[in-house]
């Protein structure tokens, strides 16, 4: 039982769900150069959705975003059961990455790892096909880029991931792996950004249009352990002829994470999706309880240097308190120290393209 | 019973009904001259609504499109009933054309006739009255353009429609009649355009601005019979001063569609409300079935060249394969070629005005 | 009960609500000096929006309007109960004015009093901590602007409003106080505005942006007898170093407005919330009736010319009749007269900075 309008008829053949969320954030940030002084809230998602399943067999879910008043759809998918597996039509994310396939209610920090946005992990237009089992997952997917492109802006992705995990006594463990190939439209580019560690920062890493056409690849691997869980990310991602003399030019990233629950709850991995999924909350506050709290650390870097680029190299250390009032809302304060190197090709380095900079970001999430 | 959210109050008082719906397009468009080289995809339709009575006799809609990361109000009105019929103040289309009325839920193709794009039909702001029998309508309405112009920028439009039909042994027939004049806004101008037989290829014909004044009449049939459905639609529109030496240009434009339940289910024509309906399916998936299946053929043309004024004339040829996975959820497949003359006004088609375009389109769709 | 759909557990730790409305206006507006001439139509307001409560203490309320095909975020907020107060997280009004305060759908006339337009008050992003009685209400909060601004367009807000009433043999009384200060970010400046009576009329008031800095108090008084409703505002602003010779401009304005239900309804004030409520229809047009049937009328006066600035004084009388066919649903005619002066920063109204105005509007409202 949750929060949500939750229908669903005898016979099985429909269910409806109302889906949503709101997220209000405050953030700080500042930088060693002193070219970065932000203090500002902002509503970072405002989400109502849709799911259901349409005559036993078909489900559907659409999903928008009204943050900043502006119109963004995120989940928007049809889904078939087929004998190789289940076909998915519509916008949804590309198959990578543990904590992108997690959802923001779900994953740790106010902030995914930075090679997720770096890399540009995001949802396309396509179609997928995947399987799985109790402890594994496999899905393929083609992309033909953002619901707001146009027809002549949008290139082509081709991605894929595959999970395998186990149970053992009061834990679980999961190794995954994924792969994506992306070449762009005609006469458009890609290029690789990131902020440091809050939304309402600056993106003190950055390339230019260096490139149409990428490749990446990451691995996962990820435990629980009782109240305590970790996880771990890689991914190289290679920009076909962006470095110098047309070469390509090879950007990684990734990050180790722990967490523990001083309260005793678990963070459940859930095996057969293949992502982390909701905490319980063993002691909520309209029992009387104190809710649920979490610490947790992440040590995050990003390279976006090599071969005569300098979009710059971030190495990030992450502290985290999150306090979970009840199973759907919680509040969660960020601290993060990042230091900068190389990033030459951002004026707001200086000349030495070396920069250093301190976050924090408060977080007050319901979700339903 | 369907997918849908949708509940009422034991007295009758009260009905809320969540709607919404999903379209995923993907498209291929070529021309001859060489001018259209399309491949692309596209979230058509993504849909979130809510209709029902409040209190018995007051009845509301509102929809909203989320498509491209854009908002699109659709329909959103009340309506009352008098004793002169219902009266419905709101955002909902001018009442013309039999397709345009009828849902693009439970249109055969994926695109509508020609002449419902060409000639502007679409939602306005305004009040219609309405009232109609078992096996007939009539609808009168006043509109002041769309939602999104300002109060300088609305027009003035008047419309109105009937029809009339009867049943027959397994089957049923109807004809209809509809008018609209339009006056635009001071200073403000119409033009009449038409894209090839998919929404993500080129506009082949086109006129400029030509007049601020025009009227249309349009005439409708349309029969089923068993398993086969057959509707055909003629409209005429006179752009007042648009053509040389400032006489009136006149467009015209229409179709003749025909198609087949290979499955033997049948297209329901909805005589007290003058649209096409759902199709019921009688076999579908859920319970192991094959689905509906369903084909059809279209001609369309359209005519926009008269008086000096070469927007251009296109015929078009679409054939289609409907598959009803249930009756909420189908797959569209499409294949049309177009022949195109005297379209001198777009650069596309060259100095000799000729040209011919072939597109292809899939649709997977789903409402709730 | 109503038409909205409100589901709750058992055991009262969930309820979930849908709300939304849909307000179609027209309206006229004419000017003396003939430079305002409109007559339009417009879908004034098209939200939907989900409230509730997750797990007993935690409540949230999300609402988004999609009016002019435009997204706008309104109530998006948090409520979690601590022993000083309720305290709110997220989007919301900030709290000033009584007629700020009661929601559009329970307001008497079409447009709100000038003053709380001219003014600014608007929903912002912040944090509130409230608390009240039976008869009391107390707020205060501290804000960073709009949903749409970036963290560099954000300046700080501050805000308290206390109500105090009673009730008495069929009626009740209340009072009440707010202040509100503002500062605007670095080199950002506000500017004070309004139309004439209309939402489609032109501002025939404006000054410049000619201050960072402002303050503002309000009054507030209302009461309730039987079928008459009576209510009173005035407000004062104080611009820093808006006006010549760097010194502070301060603008006022205010209304006095009185309504009677015909049919004899009351218009309720609700103490608890320092606000007025939904009023109950006696004889609703589905059972038969004539709904409800209420006659106001309003002086309204807002002063933006001081030191200097001449945003110009309008006083305006404003005539209305609202019908309610039952508690969800009404129309509302409005029929108003400003006379205005000293207006010379606005060319619209001339050399001699006079004008005045007539508009006329129409609205048929219904919410969920």
């Amino acid at each position: 039982a949750g929060p949500a309008l939750t229908l669903a008829t005898d016979d099985g053949l429909f269910e409806f769900k109302l889906r949503g969320r709101l997220y209000a954030d405050a953030g700080w940030a500042h930088d060693n150069d002193d070219a970065m002084n932000v203090a500002g809230t902002e509503l970072r998602a405002a989400r109502i959705g849709i799911e259901g399943k349409a005559w036993g067999k078909i489900g559907y879910r659409f999903e928008a975003d009204f943050a900043g008043n502006t119109t963004t759809v995120n989940d928007a998918f049809i889904t078939y059961p087929t004998s190789f597996g289940k076909v998915t039509v519509g916008n949804f994310k590309t198959p990578n990455s543990l904590e992108e396939q997690t959802s923001s209610r779900f994953v740790t920090f106010i902030e995914r790892g930075a090679f997720t946005d770096a890399f540009n992990l995001a949802r396309q237009l396509g179609v997928s096909l995947s399987n799985g089992g109790d402890n594994w997952t496999f899905k393929a997917a083609v992309f033909r880029g953002s619901v707001s492109d146009t027809a002549d802006e949008q290139g082509t992705t081709l991605a894929g991931r595959v999970t395998y995990g186990g149970k053992f006594d009061n834990g679980a463990w999961m190794l995954g792996g994924s792969v994506r190939y992306q070449e762009a439209s005609e006469g458009a580019q890609y290029r690789y950004r990131q902020r440091t560690y809050h939304h309402l920062s600056d993106r003190l890493l950055a390339t230019g249009f260096i490139t149409d056409e990428d490749f990446m690849y990451g691995l996962e691997a990820a435990a629980q352990m009782g109240a305590f869980h970790a996880s771990a990310e890689w991914a190289s991602l290679s920009a076909k002829d962006g470095g110098s003399a047309a070469r390509n030019a090879t950007f990684s990233g990734g990050y180790v994470e722990a967490g523990w629950f001083i309260t005793g709850e678990s963070r459940p991995l859930k095996l057969s999706s293949g992502v982390w999924d909701r905490a319980a909350v063993n002691s909520p506050i309209h029992k009387g309880g104190v809710g649920a709290w979490e610490v947790a650390a992440k040590y995050d870097i990003i390279d976006l240097t090599d071969n005569g680029v300098f979009g710059g190299e971030m190495d990030t250390i992450v502290i985290g308190l999150n306090w979970y009032l009840n199973r759907h809302a919680r509040v969660m304060a960020n601290y993060s120290h990042s230091t900068i190197d190389d990033a030459f090709d951002v004026a707001a380095n200086g000349a030495d393209g070396e920069n250093s900079a301190d976050t924090f970001g408060l977080r007050f999430q319901i979700d339903w």
